[in-house]
């Protein structure tokens, strides 16, 4: 179940054998069913994510009970609320799954742990948040400045095949569209 | 000079009098008169820079020339193009002064320099890394949530006084409104 998670963060930093059965020890499974919640909005979010298999949705919904979508999460990807998770603030989203998932979680208490033992994974967290803070920037500035054409592209390409396992209405509310306009764009690009 | 920076990083790790020595000497002061860029659109980026004063502002235009505002930098903020820097990719936006500034940059380079031999580094890095990236991730979700009132509170709050330093014209369009809209805006908060 660990091998995934230890594939990744090698192609980041090295681990000896030691080091891996530490990190497999710290890293938690969980088994999340289609349409449970891994956190609440408002809640304490406890843990951090690194996804098996599966896919989840990070959402929020506004007074008026509309849902938007932030992003979502599939194998080998990072899903949690860090803010939540290192600051003790409630959650400001929720985590669902949308399909059955298998999850490896960690608690700031492993974290901490895992950084004293394995001083490497400074430099792998280090890493992880960049890369992290480049994408979102980019997803960013697409949100500002592309057309509904471009952003759907732009998801294909950064999710492929999420579109074939994920309901519409969940794409066009990642999009910031309507479900008929999304029906609209992916007429034009299958017709092209 | 580079005392403001030396506060900085030693609120997050500790630093003795060789590691900020160390420190000064890999931070190269910059002199930036407004209105001159310190990143174009297109470059590679070969310093981040850490603003000790003056106001900067990071923007992209489109094909249509429409200049989109990404954020804006004052004294104690990093401004750079992360994804330039570290992955050698075209600059995918302009950093440029807004006023006279001063600024620290640091190159690659240097970065390997201060990451070798003061490791506790990596931990500021870090944090630095992951709180840019949950501010962004809030800017994110306000940005496809909030009405364009919430959105201005937020900019008041986040960057306070920047209002009275720079023109109306590049608030509105950081904020995605037009200025006659920001006007309306600030004259029913101004009569609260």
């Amino acid at each position: 179940m660990h091998d995934p998670l230890l594939t990744h963060i090698r192609r980041y930093v090295a681990l000896d054998a030691d080091e891996s059965a530490l990190v497999v020890s710290l890293f938690e499974h969980r088994y999340l069913p289609k349409k449970t919640l891994l956190l609440a909005q408002g809640d304490l979010a406890r843990h951090e994510a690194f996804v098996v298999s599966g896919c989840l949705k990070a959402f929020f919904t506004d007074q008026d009970d509309k849902e938007f979508i932030i992003r979502f999460a599939t194998e080998n990807w990072w899903i949690g609320d860090l803010d939540s998770f290192h600051n003790h603030r409630p959650a400001t989203y929720a985590i669902e799954a949308l399909e059955d998932s298998h999850l490896l979680l960690y608690t700031k208490a492993a974290e901490e742990i895992l950084l004293t033992r394995i001083p490497r994974l400074e430099t792998f967290f280090r890493i992880l948040y960049r890369s992290g803070l480049i994408a979102l920037q980019r997803r960013m500035m697409d949100a500002i400045s592309q057309t509904a054409d471009d952003r759907y592209a732009d998801f294909v390409h950064r999710y492929p095949n999420l579109e074939q396992r994920i309901p519409q209405y969940l794409v066009a509310s990642y999009l910031g569209i309507t479900p008929q306009f999304l029906s609209q764009i992916r007429r034009k690009f299958a017709s092209r």
